[in-house]
């Protein structure tokens, strides 16, 4: 099973998910160099609050990415077949007959994750169900009481690289993975509602209009990365 | 509070809902001539499941729509207007000092809902909180185990409306609101994955390319509709 844990706070994690995790023989936690993470702790916890005594956890080093190719998604498609080497290994190394294994994905699976393709990658026998979870774009857009969505109106949701790229190619834009900080790429006609840390007790929350809280947002993203180590964070550009 | 309580199926509640709903004295409940619903049932048997037995529901029909107006936008825009005076209604006339109300929209109260933007327009000094859910959109990819996005690439989440006049704007295009299964527009390239009542045991799913199931998709949909009086679907349109 893969199972949407939400986007960082423990009570974001839904019934079914709880459910799911107690149905679990195996967890499979890939750790992606997050030991350290508040993140990877909370998934200790959220199996230790619900799984069956009877649990057992297999860790596995995450393979490398090479994060200094400039061919983005060969280089992810690249890792994604190694990680599926680790799926197929779980599978087939870790889970008897009739056990069922489990993966923790922050967020919801179906969103800007490489779980469900690597695992289309497999070679091996085997069924699996997917558990959505409270994704960091529904946690963000709760958070600063905004709709992702407007009436009758599209939304975009790219990542930071394809903003830089391409600008803002809606008057909606939902970016990820941008650690570059290209919300000035859209223009000082957007409105941006930021968020870092989401649900969790480090949460940090600023909008505004793009031009007058860019420095700010930039201040607080660095600093912020600096103290704790790691950063996720996500926004909403909105023009007026 | 304004708490989104996932697409259908009574598990996708999060622990922060269930912790809200027992939170809160009042809870308005609008119904939109959907009584009949068995979604409306279910927002009674959350409540019941989850509220403090001292709790209280108000129940009020929601002002009629104007579905026959080429203007849509202002139509919805009206509409949400008589919507923001049920909820000074609500605010000023059914919550004494101190007390909490809440409200339970269906999915995520970030898509396609009009409950925040009716808030808005309240005049009346209140405080709320808004608790992200399941959207549909994470219910569908899930239930078809499929990613919402694509390694660096974008999605756009879109109405029906839109679909039919502009076409597929993106290689992943998720549309919500379709009556008119508009998805015949998007071209014969296009893998759809369709589904209805979400996380309900009336759920359907189909998949494919879309001259291949869009008649398929079509049959159900109505057949599904005459039968329950009522429909809920979305899709997302892929170019392989």
């Amino acid at each position: 099973m893969i199972i949407g844990i939400g986007a960082g706070d423990p009570d974001h994690l839904t019934f079914q998910a709880a459910k799911a995790i107690a149905a679990a023989d195996v967890f499979l936690l890939v750790d992606k160099g997050e030991a350290k993470h508040d993140l990877a702790r909370l998934r200790h916890d959220l199996i230790a609050a619900h799984a069956r005594p009877s649990h057992r956890i297999v860790e596995v080093r995450d393979p490398e990415r090479d994060r200094t190719s400039p061919a983005y998604t060969a280089a992810v498609e690249d890792w994604r077949s190694r990680r599926a080497r680790i799926y197929e290994s779980f599978i087939t190394g870790e889970l008897a007959d009739g056990q069922t294994g489990a993966l923790l994905v922050w967020g919801d699976p179906g969103v800007y994750d490489s779980t469900l393709a690597g695992l289309e990658e497999v070679d091996a026998e085997f069924d699996y169900e997917v558990i959505p979870g409270i994704s960091s774009i529904s946690a963000l857009t709760a958070r600063h009481r905004v709709g992702l969505t407007r009436v009758g109106r599209p939304v975009h949701v790219t990542t930071g690289r394809r903003l830089a790229a391409e600008g803002a190619t809606a008057d909606d834009v939902l970016v990820m993975l941008d650690a570059a900080c290209s919300f000035a790429e859209a223009g000082d006609d957007f409105h941006i509602y930021w968020g870092a840390y989401l649900g969790t007790p480090d949460e940090i929350l600023i909008s505004g209009p793009v031009g007058a809280v860019a420095d700010e947002i930039r201040t607080a993203r660095a600093e912020a990365r600096a103290r704790k180590g790691w950063i996720m964070d996500t926004y909403l550009l909105r023009r007026p």
